[in-house]
């Protein structure tokens, strides 16, 4: 196990009608309010009434900047941030998944900076002070509510990054399982590719002996594969959704990362591709997934397969270890077909043709991945093997 | 899963050489220490000497409570409130293990207090300001160093009583594993079974649909069951007291208790036996952990027995479940025996003569127990079982 140094310092206010809490939460830290949030589905829902009738009782004032984007755009970022300064904002209330999320994370790190917006992005180095940030979340899938990072798009270049502060760690999150009610099919089984995503990334290193985390990412995944499916085919099953909600923020929190390297490789990939084609965050790891696992195992990595096989499938480990870790990527690909996810790039409307650019850019800054680092060839062989 | 608020805000620092983050995270909160401690294992093993040297670095003054007793009495820790007071101390650095951690965390709540400390004890509502606490661990075993609880004894009263306040948690903890190398083979035994006792009382409820609070449960369980032994036997395997450090924070700051009632039974069995015997907190929970197991199982509760079986011993599913509860229950015991602890309250020194004074006092507040209410007579019925 690696040094790490713990730090989770996001409140989280979870359960049935928690939204009660906002109106204090908020006023701990501010009463000028910019509002950040993606398309009308929380007007549709009525989040947006309770919300507004919240901050009015509550006299505190309100700025909104609605359609965030699914990829969040430098430009949604740059008008946020010339709003609070204009209106002297000292509090950014996300309400939505991750985009809505990544946006206020960025607004209130921008706020502070006076060069361009994007130099945050670019590099975290640049920032310093962050305007204190709140989430109410309504979808399950990224994690944002629960941990300091962002990714933003920028159209001109091409480019999708992630950039990080603590600061940047929501002060609060509510997360009712009942505002998730209303996500369509497709999203659901979207973020729960992501949490699964997510919990990959930690759980396939190469760090010895982080053998309580390992246990924890697996929980997490069983987690994922117990109610992933019952979210989608029974969209009002509390249950379900209160799980996945829960398991959404602790997959990338830091609980299940600590002690091991942080050293990405799916979710860089999958970045190029959405900043490219702007497919849906998940439905890209979903796709990307099984053909990453195959490629990566070998018989240095079996092992870690076969953990996994085992202890979260269900496989008999008396099996031959390289037949244990096919079949758990077999089983991980059939999961998400389940879900009704795509498990091929031409379904989602990505060719042959940019392969070549996007692998090139994933490792633009060197080496990807924990349990095997992958050049530009490497990349670009997951690209060809998902086609 | 119920509803829940969730706040972990102790930040931790995990592993090798991480007393070096010591002095700058004092400062953050004072620069005048009472530094509380109980025997002189921390002088023997070095911890004390690099302690004093990183204060006396940083120009920070220091005044020391040592000889906090295994179960902490409520006059030593009057004793440092007076020192707190006189010196005018502002930041109380517990090392050692829970009973260090948990006696300057009424230090420094009581500092505040006008009345008598045993009040803040007996009940918490009396606490409001607290001086800032941070802890260096040297014991894997209580948790606190990561919660907001302390256990306090009061002889004249022969009470062992539990409080808690949030801001009670301390600032920040220093986890180096090989802190704990030095730990005997007996402690570190008694820590494994605390450990694993504080995952049993949140895991073994009626809740419904904590899944992914049960199976974190389960990770942490498997992680005592690995690495107790090993600790045992190698004490300086470094992985192996990681995992146990970790695991002994994890199982009791809130993570796997959140979404489901805190109603404990073992601990409050338990600390009337040590509030009359002076045992040790571990020893006791091992022997009774057991017996508790075998008379709370029946047909409403099989099933989590089963559970438990199946997830964390690997008990063939397909058994009959009472085979496999009761199969579960026997490891468990087992286990504890592989580890050296005792199973029987008389090895102990306790016999049959005060046990219906201790079954009346563990239920002074009404039953206990989360997934079997227990009164006077159960809790009777046990010790009697455990004799």
């Amino acid at each position: 196990m690696k040094n790490f140094n713990y730090s989770i310092p996001t409140k989280v206010f979870f359960g049935k009608g928690q939204i009660e809490e906002l109106g204090r939460s908020i006023k701990k830290y501010g009463s000028k309010v910019l509002i950040v949030y993606g398309g009308g589905s929380i007007k549709r829902n009525g989040i947006y009434d309770k919300i507004v009738s919240i901050l009015k009782d509550r006299d505190i004032d309100f700025w909104e900047l609605s359609g965030v984007e699914p990829n969040p755009r430098i430009t949604t970022v740059e008008k946020g941030i010339k709003l609070c300064r204009h209106k002297n904002i000292d509090f950014v209330l996300a309400v939505g998944g991750g985009s809505s999320i990544d946006c206020a994370k960025v607004i209130a790190a921008g706020y502070y900076y006076e060069g361009k917006p994007w130099d945050v992005v670019v590099n975290p180095r640049n920032i310093e002070k962050v305007l204190p940030i709140g989430a109410v979340l309504t979808l399950a899938a990224t994690g944002s509510e629960m941990d300091k990072f962002a990714v933003i798009s920028n159209t001109e270049t091409n480019q999708k990054i992630g950039t990080a502060h603590p600061n940047m760690a929501p002060k609060f999150s509510i997360l009712d399982p009942e505002y998730t009610f209303s996500v369509p099919k497709s999203q659901t089984a979207a973020g729960t590719a992501d949490i699964m995503s997510h919990t990959f990334e930690s759980y396939f290193t190469n760090t010895k002996e982080t053998y309580l985390q390992n246990r924890i990412s697996e929980a997490i995944l069983k987690t994922c594969i117990e109610y992933g499916i019952k979210a989608v085919n029974e969209p009002e099953n509390y249950e379900a959704r209160a799980n996945l909600m829960w398991a959404s923020s602790l997959a990338i929190n830091g609980l299940i990362s600590y002690g091991k390297p942080r050293k990405w490789a799916v979710h860089p990939m999958e970045h190029e591709l959405s900043a490219l084609y702007d497919i849906t965050h998940g439905v890209g790891l979903a796709i990307l997934t099984p053909y990453w696992m195959k490629y990566v195992l070998d018989e240095n990595t079996v092992d870690n397969f076969v953990e996994y096989g085992v202890n979260v499938w269900g496989i008999d480990k008396n099996e031959d270890k390289l037949t244990i870790a096919n079949e758990a990527i077999e089983k991980t690909k059939e999961y998400f077909v389940s879900l009704g996810l795509p498990i091929t790039l031409r379904e989602v409307g990505i060719g042959e043709d940019r392969l070549e650019e996007m692998a090139k850019k994933a490792v633009s800054e060197g080496k990807i991945g924990a349990i095997k680092a992958l050049d530009e060839k490497d990349v670009l062989n997951i690209f060809k093997a998902a086609l």
